[in-house]
């Protein structure tokens, strides 16, 4: 048995039968942590001796002495540095001095926080590369980038330094480094769980946090314990099962699904997505209809619409600024442009150019598509597209010129044209790996669910999985 | 009997019961409306024909054959005027194609639409005056305002004209009415009531829809046919109970109420209610200790934050600059300084200075202040405050000078300070016509749940109710 093989559910059960103690899991996890961080730049940060701590205190909880790394950005860890990947912040070194609700809810599962793990600069780019940390890498191909903002997070749980990691979702997140890594990462309903006692989200509810894992009873499991309503939220998605973990037992009947594949670019072009990419849907075709599934082509048009760009910047430059404003109130002057990408000071001049009538018409807009885009999903229990439009890109791919300031971003745009729709409209969508591309690279495929509808999600991705078990191929290169 | 005086779920029982029929219904509500309207200027526009074709047709639903209005703003009636309080969208005859979501369930369940009833311009101030219609009248005191925004509802409900009527709250624009014309007016929870297949609200979820009713009883079984969210909603509030009917039969049990009744002004200072409305709450203590509760004085300190005022000002700025540029292009051309009240253009023009980031940091402090807020309602179930600080105002209270173009904004900030924040924050919140001044003029209680908990708003108004009947002194006035 190789520890790095395991997933959260089994490193658990590891301690529970007495085969493993969290002392030697915490141990085990931070040396794979010293051993492979020097190749990988997943982790930004280790808590040693905290976390050795905790794991000598008596376990508690499903998931007692379970390492598990927290992304550096969102989600808070108790006086432990947080650098949402600014060079400053990271500088100065910047704590938060409390446990957000996830974290605090974690640790009481049994969690063991070992770490941190790499993020873009304030999580703007799919990748996890910024001028605070060395870039994270992906293990299935180092030259090349798991993807990100969660990518840190991705990165290691691929390569087996931990079983599970926290990550967050605001336009793909979530989705493109699970993809980039092979592994399964599931965005939740917009509301699904708190911020507390951060604000979170500002901006229209885009950015919602989970974790990556290796199998979909890790991300049911753990959706159980991060669900529900906090006082002070600002509004909660419906609950529709008592357990994710229990509806995933039970497979769900013959569904309807509808595939996408074309993509709008920021060129305003309707393109088609990579043939490695259309390989995993024509692969997964197959897979659902030999489940008793119905499959149909079926563009959703609505999001050929070239207006999705320009919305969407509206919308993202304009909270881009409020947080690179709100880090330099934490560190006590402002951020200098310097300090940042050329991308990130320019998306943040440009959200400071956008009057808050214009930002709040681009949400009327992207509002107005989410009700066209509604009856999609009563034609269809599922959307089924590309998780991205390309495989996994070397790193360095989105990185700006000094005199073309924004081509990272519109790079990032042909990149990840799949999922930031589901962050605007809230609603439920996960990366599932059931492909690779020749060389080996991981290519997920994305299903999105009606808002509020993770379980039917999760009951389709364990089926799945169960059908063609998730191989962990980078746990066995590193 | 006297038509007048009864709710909805009496007028229902009529028709059920033979001893009405729908045209009979709505023949008298029309005829009360022609006789009264000259004095009340609470309904714009009537549709005759149609209303009585549809109380020809076959009678259906729980409230079959009961006449109701909808506020001028907001939810749509197929092929009706739709002005949003606009002269320029009333000049223009400006109407919109489709039943609204809520008023296609209001049909649904019986209710025929007899009319449109009168708001201010935009629903921007608490009365229901506008260049694009006389103004709405109190029908305790012609010379005074019934309040607003939701002012002609309101009007027309207090003195008999409709059993009940459509209102929607940005801000207190059903409480506030409720509280002026002795009516029951309960604010539903973010998310409780869809604005399908408009947009509603983008501006942060500050609006919600429902009714301002005779009875706790009509509000709670209108709520059981509006609640539920629609496809391509952005969110939805949690569902707490299957009907909130079959709640208020069952007495909520002794409750913890803390009571704050001062306020912060736009100037900045903390005041006390007048006494009028101070006398309501000492009334409504005695009420409820009679009745088992415990009642404490505690003032929610997090509401005299003068921040809440500027903060409040960015928000409210930046959604009706939009508002009003939208109505432009519904009209086809932009609208003009002339054609709107000093005010609103004013606001609107503070609206446009606005930049995207600072809106989104006046969303930001203000959901901190919830976060901070809502540890309140662990202390106590509910908060008891004044609905307003003062008690009705004359006509023309909030008509702003050209060369103090926001004065109309500050006057009514002193008059509604208990109200807005509640819409900030998503709680459901009601009005209980629970006292009267020594004129005679109706004060409003106002009582503030939980996120989610209108449950039990409801079965203590109507607990309250039972101990002390509504009085409807207006209908035996008209």
């Amino acid at each position: 048995m190789n520890l790095a093989e395991l997933d959260a559910t089994a490193t658990a059960r590891l301690v529970k039968d007495g085969w493993a103690t969290p002392r030697e899991l915490v141990d085990a996890a931070l040396s794979r942590i010293e051993k492979h961080n020097g190749a990988l730049g997943a982790v930004v940060e280790t808590f040693g001796d905290q976390a050795r701590r905790a794991a000598d205190g008596p376990p508690t909880g499903p998931f007692a002495g379970v390492p598990i790394l927290i992304k550096d950005i969102g989600a808070t860890v108790a006086g432990a540095l947080h650098s949402s990947g600014l060079k400053p912040l990271r500088d100065a070194k910047f704590t938060v001095p409390q446990d957000s609700h996830l974290v605090a809810r974690l640790r009481q599962a049994g969690f063991i926080i070992v770490g941190k793990s790499t993020t873009s600069e304030l999580a703007l780019l799919p990748a996890a590369e910024s001028p605070a940390y060395p870039p994270a890498r992906n293990p299935y191909d180092t030259t090349r980038s798991p993807g990100g903002s969660s990518g840190g997070s991705a990165s290691a749980v691929a390569a087996g330094l931990v079983p599970v990691a926290h990550g967050s979702d605001g336009g793909g997140s979530i989705r493109i480094p699970a993809s980039c890594c092979g592994l399964f990462g599931l965005k939740p309903s917009r509301g699904r769980i708190s911020f507390a006692p951060q604000i979170g989200d500002v901006n229209g509810g885009i950015v919602n946090e989970h974790v990556l894992t290796r199998s979909v009873r890790d991300s049911a499991a753990i959706l159980d314990i991060l669900a529900g309503q906090v006082p002070g939220d600002p509004y909660a998605a419906p609950v529709t099962v008592p357990s994710y973990l229990e509806a995933i037992a039970t497979a769900p009947g013959p569904l309807r699904i509808g595939i996408s594949t074309r993509r709008i670019t920021p060129r305003g072009t309707l393109e088609d997505s990579h043939p490695d990419c259309l390989a995993a849907i024509e692969h997964t075709r197959t897979l659902l209809a030999s489940l008793g599934h119905t499959v149909h082509d079926a563009e959703l048009t609505e999001l050929h619409d070239p207006q999705w760009v320009s919305r969407f910047i509206s919308i993202y430059a304009s909270g881009m600024a409020l947080e690179l404003d709100f880090a330099g109130r934490m560190l006590g002057r402002p951020i200098r442009q310097d300090e940042v990408e050329t991308l990130t000071w320019a998306f943040c001049e440009l959200g400071r150019l956008v009057a808050a009538p214009a930002y709040l018409d681009a949400w009327r807009w992207v509002q107005m598509a989410m009700r066209r885009m509604a009856p999609y999903w009563e034609r269809f229990d599922l959307l089924l597209t590309p998780t991205l439009a390309e495989p996994p890109v070397p790193i360095g791919t989105f990185v700006s010129p000094k005199d073309d300031p924004l081509a990272a971003l519109m790079r990032a745009g042909e990149f990840a044209a799949f999922t930031p729709p589901f962050n605007a409209t809230g609603q439920p969508a996960c990366s599932v790996p059931l492909h690779r591309t020749a060389a080996g690279l991981p290519i997920g495929v994305q299903f999105v669910a009606a808002y509020g509808r993770e379980d039917l999600l999760l009951r389709l991705a364990a089926q799945l999985e169960a059908a063609q078990p998730f191989e962990h191929a980078a746990t066995r290169t590193t």
